[in-house]
């Protein structure tokens, strides 16, 4: 009945470099951390974790914006083949439907609120960083670009204003910690916050020449 | 006789990301306020530069290995026909000819120091860790592998093991700032050495869920 990292990694073949395996394993080693701390279920966290981004990650797809659905489905098929009762399968459902910003499900027991946050965890710190910049890579975007005051007071950018990897901190990244939902998970996101506000105020001075 | 900014932007068109306008933007930069502290002729640090890696960038391209000798070899074309002297033609030529570090021409003078020194400080700092997460996203190598134990000693992979962005760290990036050549480049080195082995650091200590 248990899911190793090992027989997860292989669904995860088809992801994105931003929703990979390694982004579900991150997850797995932080949800474990909180689950202890906010005493959760830790079976279920652990099955959340690993599969709450197994689908819908296809570079490219269609999948993203509903991938949260497609995971919860996913999951429910692969733990009915483990053997899982229906109703424990249904808790982790709603952990994985649930871990978006955007979903109309929010997080309603504590095994969910532990993989919303450790999964926005995941999106700050150096690793939150290095992820947003190989997002923009892809996204043929910029790493930097200087924001214009419209974007800064309303996040709504300019004709012709390119979205950086900047941008995206601005506008996002540095808010994450704000919109937790544990109290493990606050304290866990505080080092990782100032980490990513240290490297991208660095990132800006020396993109403008002042460091 | 004046290069400007806007004028050399359009021959970067064909660039890589790594070396494309904003690189030797920043590299300008740099080079200009090392200028003013090592005595150098700053028209000649501007325009080396300004054309450093304007050529042998095309990503994908074969001229990457002899970028330096073509962009010297465009630089020679481009001064001349801005009027300039054959004699500084060739010390700027001099110093483009001189970046790399496997060049088989060394730095000779301080406008070659200058501009060695200012484009290999553009590899440090959160603008390196930036700049080198971009090329292994580009490459299909991820962000963080754990190097083997042979790769640490040696700086040779073992069979299999992935090139990360966390291993141009280890093996390249950190050794950067006791290969300069200048006063001013090591003092300005300095602090963005500091940067990018914190993030480099902290970005493994993440990825293996130690913090």
């Amino acid at each position: 009945m248990t899911l190793t990292l090992e027989k997860v990694k292989k669904w995860y073949e088809q992801s994105d470099s931003a929703h990979d395996f390694e982004h579900a394993r991150r997850v797995y080693l932080m949800a474990e951390k909180m689950a202890e701390a906010e005493g959760a279920d830790l079976e279920i966290v652990r099955a959340a974790a690993l599969l709450h981004d197994v689908r819908g990650g296809e570079p490219g797809g269609e999948g993203r914006d509903k991938h949260h659905l497609l995971s919860a489905s996913f999951a429910g098929e692969a733990l009915a083949a483990e053997g899982w009762p229906a109703e424990r399968i249904a808790e982790v459902q709603h952990c994985i439907r649930s871990h978006r910003f955007r979903s109309s499900e929010s997080p309603s027991t504590i095994e969910a609120k532990v993989i919303f946050d450790a999964d926005k965890i995941d999106v700050i710190g150096a690793t939150g960083a290095a992820r947003t910049i190989a997002f923009s890579v892809h996204a043929g975007e910029p790493i930097f670009a200087e924001p214009s005051q419209q974007f800064l007071q309303r996040g709504e950018k300019e004709p012709g204003e390119p979205h950086s990897a900047y941008h995206e901190f601005v506008f996002k990244l540095r808010r994450i910690k704000d919109r937790l939902l544990t109290k493990s998970g606050r304290a866990l996101a505080a080092e990782r916050h100032k980490r990513l506000v240290e490297f991208f105020e660095q990132l800006a001075a020396e993109m403008r020449g002042d460091a």
